[in-house]
């Protein structure tokens, strides 16, 4: 491979997906996975298979049916996390096992509560063990940047000499910075002789705002592979943003000394959005690459010199990122094969039975609102496809009244799984709180509203708005987003399909890991 | 001073304000600059008092009444910018004209359409022209990092031989990377001996996701001024997040050289909530520091280690950045001393009558909600404090029927400002298209919606919520915040304060600007 290729790893469904709030079906995860695979990353972390059978068997679909990345499973180094991870991962084309061990001394005394000796021995056979099942092993010592260089130097070689092929340098808890990032790494070079026949690693988290850069530091010094989420989501303020470092790579190409990768940029804005709605983490304005305004320029002035030419003050072309300047729109007298043709365009292949139900909801939602843009209509797919994917209890109808003298009262009508309707009507403190104890009332559910929020997916005063709502449920966090032009409908609706969410758990408790 | 202290410049009320959509009245942007007074800024730029009237008012009345800080007014380099930037901080205790002129050739050809030899005239004379005027005069060699470094160094001499003070080397496109940059900065001293007399400042736009870096990255060769806004706001992608720096400067003490700044980080999560509040810009979940996650632990093995030991997950401290753990709530049966001694716990000192109007907006919200937190207590206020300053019509009650069957219909009740009250009703597409509709019949106005939001202040079923609308009046974007329990009414109040802040516009076209 040549010397300056940077491999992608992509951690969104494990890192990532342990963020609070989130939790992901399998249907979501795959078509997740597959957005990265179009999106070029070459390595899918898939998730952490021993966390609980939902895990496994997300990360076993990913494995069976994505093509093109190296799928990975997480693995604690212990014999049972690593059989699991094999075991969900095997049926890859190509598998990876990713185990991990701390080798910083609070992490040793404080979490793991054993000693510096246990830790080579966990090392040494996890890697051992993983390596018998599978050619291909990545190794991280976590919390490396917090630990003695001499130590994890030693651990890597441990890894190495047992047939780690990718050593990873996590910077768990997102502690370090850009100069001393590299002369750790640097150290690391000098004092693991192996590490010059292996893949060198980064994985940076974001607590101090330096991500990026710590991970750009890295593949200056020889790192060549960097481990990142879309939208840098991931553990507290998450990780290395994967369009960042894209983008950096890309528009920076001739001072990056001709580092690249693979990522195919014009599909960023795509798996951006899908992400975003998926997960319900919403995308600040002034995000990098992907916010809104990542590419707009208010500034009288700028304006001006953008007319003039736009590279005054634009680094980067919003073709490059997939953020088309002149939208697809579709009207509400647009047909079957228009709409076909528009998804097709966007990247979705429907057979027919799929696209008859597409067509149905385009129509509805036309009527309402005249025209579709892109962004609208990857809104209505996403939706869709959610409900195939989920099936349960489905929103026939509702109806609500509310006011400043009166507690608010709905109605709402449910369509059950078995075909049954059920009718009825509760007020509440507000309006969505009505519409959740009527919908409360007719499933027999009962969630508790933690989070909740509404969003445009595009302008106008007839926009498509996505309601998302975070949910406490028997004990546990349920995620449910719906779309429509009225923000109660939404609302309902999001609700229902969290509780829907909560009804397909047949798990125990889940395990979380991370780096 | 100390020569390892860094000067912190908030630009939040300059290049934060001019990102799109947000238009802040005097009032408010007063409110945010007594906040970053009390965050501990050095400098504050107030804005660019040649925009426009309200720009300059703006500005004026902080330089008056803003006590601590710098007061920094932006002005292009040219004679009327400068006049008007001086009479707009001139009241300062401590008054700074901020003056910049682009040195990059694409610059220079495109947007300035002038030359080489133009540019050396400007910044002269400018600079001279300052000076003249103010002491503190701070100089920015606009797009530098995309400009030839020679030529820079040049000009940053002569605005030096002029009197400039400070000369501040901005990454206007967000294009540099941290090592590039500090070649460059050193680049500059050599070529530029003056430089070594004077503050040198760094202004880093994030557009690659590198801003802090970046700024950590000149700090390292010599900056000891930094530029930035609170939530990384600002142009495009936004300039380098002042909490991350901070934060960066504290929990990396030993290892930054002795570099250190006076912000208080206690102030931290107060200046981000009050600002995304202000500027309807929502932080997302996973943004380092001021993200709701940034100090959440999701992962199972990172709980067990946090409850070991707080450092093995967690290199800063929730109450460092003053989030509290334990957080102080009131209930509907606390009384008005209770109220006031929560309320002067965070900060609010009130009179009479505004404690008048805060307390019965309390027991409103006590009685359906239950109980009220600091951030309940915070949302509330910043509400009540923009009714105060807004004045205009207000809601007086509403009603709404929505439901699958038929279009929403609503009814609202309208007080002017002048004590009357209308009723009007009206349907729409949506229950809040029917609400808008049905207020600009009862005022007269006519806003098309171009973006809406709703968000919880804190969870819980009976949450309050905050509805955010960006309307176009009169062919001008307006924004409007409205806190309710009930998601409907908080949309309408929201509306209509966007209605009520286009009625008090008396200025013309608007300029922004920007280094």
């Amino acid at each position: 491979m040549d010397d300056n290729r940077v491999l992608i790893f992509d951690t969104t469904l494990r890192d990532g997906e342990q963020s609070p709030g989130i939790s992901l079906n399998t249907a979501e995860k795959l078509e997740i996975a597959q957005q990265l695979a179009r999106l070029g990353v070459d390595i899918i972390e898939a998730g952490f298979p021993i966390a609980s059978p939902g895990d496994f068997e997300a990360v076993q679909a990913i494995a069976r049916q994505v093509h093109g990345p190296v799928i990975a499973g997480l693995a604690r180094a212990n014999a049972t996390d690593i059989d699991r991870a094999w075991e969900a991962v095997r049926d890859a084309e190509r598998p990876r096992i990713h185990t991990f061990v701390s080798t910083s001394d609070i992490h040793i005394e404080f979490q793991m509560q054993n000693t510096r000796d246990d830790v080579r021995g966990l090392a040494r056979a996890a890697v051992a063990q993983a390596k018998a099942l599978c050619d291909d092993v990545e190794f991280s010592p976590m919390d490396a940047t917090r630990a003695d260089a001499q130590f994890t130097a030693e651990i890597c070689q441990i890894a190495i000499d047992e047939g780690a092929t990718t050593v990873n340098i996590p910077d768990t808890v997102g502690y370090t910075m850009p100069n001393e990032f590299q002369k750790y790494l640097l150290e690391l070079y000098e004092r693991c002789p192996g590490l010059a026949d292996v893949t060198l690693s980064v994985h940076c988290h974001n607590d101090l705002g330096l991500a990026v850069a710590n991970s750009l530091a890295g593949m200056h010094v020889g790192a060549r592979q960097v481990e990142g989420c879309v939208n840098g989501i991931g553990e507290r303020a998450g990780n290395a943003s994967v369009e960042e470092l894209a983008m950096i790579l890309r528009t920076r190409a001739d001072d990056v000394g001709g580092l690249w990768c693979e990522i195919n940029t014009e599909e960023i804005t795509r798996s951006s959005r899908l992400i975003s709605r998926m997960t319900g983490y919403v995308i600040q304005p002034n995000k990098a690459v992907v916010g809104r305004n990542a590419f707009a320029h208010e500034a009288g002035i700028h304006q001006h010199g953008m007319l003039a030419n736009p590279l005054t003050y634009e680094i980067m072309d919003a073709k490059s990122v997939g953020l088309a300047r002149s939208e697809l729109v579709l009207g509400k007298h647009s047909g079957r094969h228009a709409l076909q043709h528009a998804l097709e365009e966007l990247g979705y292949s429907l057979d027919r039975e799929a696209m008859a139900a597409v067509f149905a909801r385009f129509k509805d939602v036309a009527d309402k609102k005249g025209e579709l843009s892109a962004l609208d209509l990857e809104a209505l797919m996403g939706d869709e496809m959610r409900v195939e994917a989920v099936g349960g209890y489905v929103l026939s109808g509702f109806s609500l009244t509310a006011g400043s003298e009166d507690p608010p009262t709905a109605r709402v009508v449910i369509a059950g799984p078995d075909g049954t309707r059920v009718e009825q009507e509760a007020s509440g403190d507000g309006p969505v709180d009505a519409l959740m104890k009527a919908i409360d009332a007719a499933i027999g559910s009962s969630g508790k509203l933690l989070e909740y929020s509404v969003g445009a997916v595009t302008s106008g005063m007839d926009a498509l708005g996505e309601a998302r709502v975070v949910c406490e449920i028997d004990g546990r966090t349920y995620t449910g987003l719906g779309v429509s032009t009225d923000v109660l409908e939404a609302s309902a609706i999001a609700y229902i399909r969290a509780v829907n969410a909560s009804r397909m758990v047949e798990e125990g408790e889940r395990v979380k890991e991370g780096v």
